[in-house]
């Protein structure tokens, strides 16, 4: 089984700790391909970025379709272009906050989000609410920038950890999640020092990809993840007339 | 007053529908400018054509802002784009959903909302589920490919009278409104045809836009909506680094 | 266009804050005629005294609408009488409540309201959840008897400059919407002063009964809004048998 | 015990069906007092009706409490006043749509409420969702004017059957709940004739009313059910201005 | 009438405490018959209490309506049982929970139970939430275990109190309800103290079971509490092969 | 790695088919333990039977465990015990309801789960409401009693196939989730007929169950999920004293 694993963001090192925590939750069977987008923003914070990064990430994801990924993976806690992409392929296409908020759910009736900045945080909220987990969880900002998740002089870690307190003791939280890919290579050391379950999207979304797999399911095709429509793509975006078109 | 109205599919022929509708609407002292965007798809129908459409819808809301439009519409049912331009611009931006929602809102408790295919029927549910109107609004699909609107020769407009005659029947809705821009020019003759009020959200939006501007109201700044964050931009999409950017 | 604006309360220095409100917020070719109801409680502060504010407040519609009013707006924010209003009138009614709610989603996707008393603010949560934004939107009362806004000398204002500090520090909201009539007056000055969007019903409401009007739509009469079933009206209210009753 | 029971409108014969059954209810040691409104609409059917039957309403709660009733009914489905009678009151308020769900709820996992008119239909389904009974109760019309009710020659009580039947079959109803005072009398009938429980108002609000009582239990005073603060009332309203009121 | 009142721990102190307060509540005509619960945990805090509890629950239930109770009460505030007890039982049978909130929301809008412990306040919260509460109630544990309510010596009470200090000024509630059958002794004390309606549920569940008796209603039969389908039971739990069952 | 799948009715052979699908689905490094409850109903059907299911269903999960099992299946689409089974355990448990909802909400947008009776269905809905899928799945019963699923001659499955039909063509269905443990071994067939993801539960459950452990994650324990109190357990239930408890 091959697994395409995309960052939506430009930037290669994130990529790295993506694909690290992808191959350590990946079955031994199973192919981790990682991918960085190639066109957009360098991390995706707010609607705008991540608006901006769904060409980019079409495109690895129809490339990887063609190379015979059996199913692919966003690797932005804002499940950026889930829709689209699931229109456009024929395999299954998982984003990281639907597969981590999935599996919090199966080991807390309470959990909470810790994300990166307030400008994601009611993005993720709008989520939380669309995945039908609004009454079990909360979301909360640690005020870190994306990319300082990348620099250990930065003071990420620990701004992260003081959010994880107050969530454990205002919110009653009874797991933690990691809202953000960058975040990935933290869950087992935050786990470990806090003694609650603390789940990672991107570990997450390489299990549900598995499973789809496995038992053979893939997006249904008869509503709205209808193949789309043929028609024709003009400008700088004219490449992305679907090419797995109906009439 | 310039109102910006953005067509973010790239057939010029629905533009000059909706510029005309936009123009019914407008106030004696409000200037209409309708633009059709250059890159993405010729129609919009469903999760994957509204993903695309997205970059040509932002790079003309930013080129009207920097024109001095006092306010942006984006013309297309599925409120495509509308988070990401809101938080790019400083002036306000309405998306013909939300406008013609509020407007049935105010004169109808139950509604129904006539769309035009299956692939964007889920997609609207979406939407109005997140203006709050999940309890009050139903929405249907016609079976109407977008483009065929713009064809006389079509039986679309038979197709969505037989929608509407069963959401009056099956859904007893109190108030129609029309879920596609390209039929914008029919609410006046349905309206009367039909003794109900048919809403039509290009006009909506017009009147909407004119509000926030007379009242000196534009997106607040201070959460979700904050300005994008500085970054770079990479590739075929590198010129849309955020110009009004904030560190 | 005329648009009568009702002040649902007796108190004429209120209707002078409401109709200069009316009247900033007005277009050039639409004439603002401001009445105050003649029977009924001095304020409305509350279930019992919305309730009493009721007969007057559909004696002024009615008789405005007789004289060709295209448009009315009850300018109390627990939206007193409207379902009544519009089951009654054939014209369109707005209230000020929903009417500022409809334009902040416009601007914000997290707001909060700032009323007058404890006795309003459960009533305005329940408006809040009617008109769908219970996941958007918070209420907060500052402590203030309605008309000691009318008074220069009391320490109103000062208290609702500290719920709305509050708002803006414990509820992040994007934008403060003002939860009185009396308060139409503090919107631009508390817009500058705190730079966040400050919306005002009765401004609100009037740019949504122009548009309403521009576009020709009003009330449905198939449903819970059909004018009222002709019948006797007895004792101190005889003179309220529905004049457009129909059988 | 003494409660009492007000019929909102101005029908004396409705008020003797109504009377009828609220004695049936009772307890050996509760006194009914019922009384029938002396100002106001002949019937409640809509929005229009029910607001102007508030005054009169709470004249007889008003007048009741000082008599020394221990609690009072709002014998009208649509609960009209409620609130506003329960702000007033020191006494216990009951509503008999809420009384009727309530009970309901302790015997049905599914039920529908079949009411009278299409104008009452959608304010019913208002109260079916303020009482947290959405996702249990569905709320249809049987075409039948309230005072039809009172007339053996009309058809009433055929088409109420007829409606029933459709919520048995159709809606998989376990229990039905009867959505008007005026059908009090034929709960029991109905229910020994469809073989599943049939709910009426009246009756339900009468053991809520003495439950209240026997239990010590009175409206909460502290937020929205505070005494109304103590104004002046102008016009043909001028008695109503609240006799309980605190500064 | 007779009620039985079942405690479905096997602590028959607390019996005691819970017969003395429904033969207060009861009418003069109603028959108390409380019994203890002869297998499972001595206290029920949380899920798993909660699950072990159900059989011998089950069995007083049907060994009470064999003996012509006329309806039964589960007597612990998780209302642990219930829907099983219903499709059992040809008699209604009504939870503590449900009855007590119910009532609650008769006399406030928003209100706070105060429950024992944490392992009981989320599960309490998923009550709160399918009765149809979760916009008007919170839920707060005092840290009480469940048997400290029946030790004089424990400080269980002042941490009671403590926490309705916190519901009072923290959530504004309108009223308490007590979250355990243990606190039924305390609510004419609370009330009495805190000025504010304290409702207990064993009370309020007596009342609700002779309204339920007296008007002629019981349990509908035709859906998801129809009698259990006949079949084979097996082990320790042979004897709970349904009795009532229909093919 | 080791599964412990406890089929909790007493029907051995429905266990065979529980098993084979749970072996279908398992990583070639994982072993299935299949387990039949030695006691409660030979089928679970409606809410009597799952609570009667629950003690036999705890002791084979504590056996499990303490045979050193890594996580455990509930495989019962009614996931009774789940919540008490979870506080009990120390290693995770699954649902395969909870664990069919997962899968089916990452490849559709609406899909609709067929159950076996109407005794199902309601309780089935619950779950969905409790999941967070209210909005996105709809439930219907197909009228097979349970164990006419193991009957060859029985008509069940023709039965099963007109429900997916109707839910394919009126409830739109883009997925059909099978709603009981015994139609395990349907759902490739169907999937291949209908040409729609079929998902079937027992194989989601192992799946999830191995995404928990793949990932070093288990039930949160500082919560609703503590383990449970430690305290005295009576009579034929004496057994369950919980051997995990705490202080």
């Amino acid at each position: 089984m091959r697994i395409l694993v995309v960052n939506p963001n430009t930037t290669a090192s994130m990529t790295a700790t993506i694909e690290a925590a992808a191959r350590r939750a990946a079955a031994g069977t199973t192919v981790i391909e990682a991918v960085t987008s190639s066109m957009g923003p360098a991390s995706i914070e707010g609607y705008y970025d991540e608006a901006l990064a769904v060409p980019g990430l079409l495109e690895e994801i129809a490339r990887g379709e063609e190379a015979d990924a059996d199913a692919a993976i966003i690797a932005c806690f804002d499940d950026t272009g889930l829709d689209a992409a699931r229109a456009m392929a024929g395999i299954p296409v998982i984003g990281i906050c639907e597969a981590a908020l999935s599996l919090a759910a199966f080991i807390a009736q309470r959990f909470t989000v810790v994300t990166t900045t307030e400008r994601s945080r009611v993005p993720v909220e709008g989520l939380v609410a669309r995945y039908g987990m609004g009454l079990r969880a909360r979301v909360r900002a640690a005020d870190i920038p994306v990319l300082s998740l990348e620099d250990p002089a930065s003071n990420a870690a620990a701004k992260l950890r003081a959010e994880i307190v107050r969530a454990l003791e205002d919110d009653r939280a009874e797991a933690i999640v990691l809202g953000c890919a960058g975040m990935a290579d933290l869950a087992a050391e935050l786990q470990g020092e806090f003694g609650v379950p603390v789940v990672d999207g991107v570990g997450a979304a390489v299990k549900q990809a598995e499973a789809l797999v496995t038992l053979g399911l893939t997006t249904g095709k008869r509503g709205a993840y209808a193949f789309p429509a043929r028609k024709a793509y003009t400008g700088a975006l004219a490449g992305f007339a679907p090419s797995k078109a109906v009439a």
